[in-house]
């Protein structure tokens, strides 16, 4: 993936999915997510709506935007082609250190099991940059 | 609405906005857009991914997140009822304003128009107080 793109994910940025619902309209969130071996991992809670809306159609769209600059920014669209439990907070625990440098992540519930969207992009677009007019 | 989302929409916040690709898959990404009289206003330039997909498919959903506090967010599930003309810039440079503090749009292009997306809200989601667990 694009080394611009990687760097965002490296960051406190949060990072915005889009999923489809069952009638087919879009619906987006934050959440926090990183890059690893080709696919970003997003962490989320199972029974939640974009959990359901990959069951049934895995195809996602991603959008990150730099805290330090809105310019730099990307987009991706691709599939989930993994879910996998996060149930020992494992993954959770290192999106805390990345977005808020604390060792645990500290909005466990007991109601709450804790699962990664692995997804493969597909395309990748980067903001080229842009030249003011005025 | 409700007015913790109104709220959002008047501070320097991006919003990031999905919509549905001619094959159903999502497309999300960030713009700058404010609240006004009922409905969410999405500033764009015509011939954009989400301009041809609203054209299509008028549903949209749009998340805020506060800069200030990530805990501080909405997602809204709407309708574009309508797109505006632009192209004298006087949407664009009251959100250069509210997001830059600048009098005048700077990204000016002359191959560009810009539009306003007006999007009925139908479902607003404000996150509720999270308690953190340790």
């Amino acid at each position: 993936m694009d080394e611009k793109a990687v760097k965002l994910f490296s960051e406190k940025n949060l990072v915005y999915i889009a999923t489809v619902m069952k009638d087919g309209s879009p619906q987006v969130s934050p959440v926090w997510a990183n890059y690893e071996d080709g696919y970003v991992l997003v962490n989320t809670a199972e029974g939640r709506i974009k959990h359901k809306n990959v069951l049934r159609d895995p195809r996602v769209a991603v959008s990150v935007v730099s805290k330090n600059n809105p310019l730099d920014m990307t987009t991706i669209r691709g599939v989930v082609e993994e879910l996998i439990p996060d149930y020992d907070y494992k993954h959770a625990d290192k999106l805390t250190q990345q977005y808020m440098d604390r060792e645990h992540y500290p909005f466990k519930r007991d109601d709450e099991k804790r699962i990664i969207l692995k997804i493969k992009p597909n395309k990748v677009f980067v903001l080229p940059e842009l030249k003011m007019s005025d």
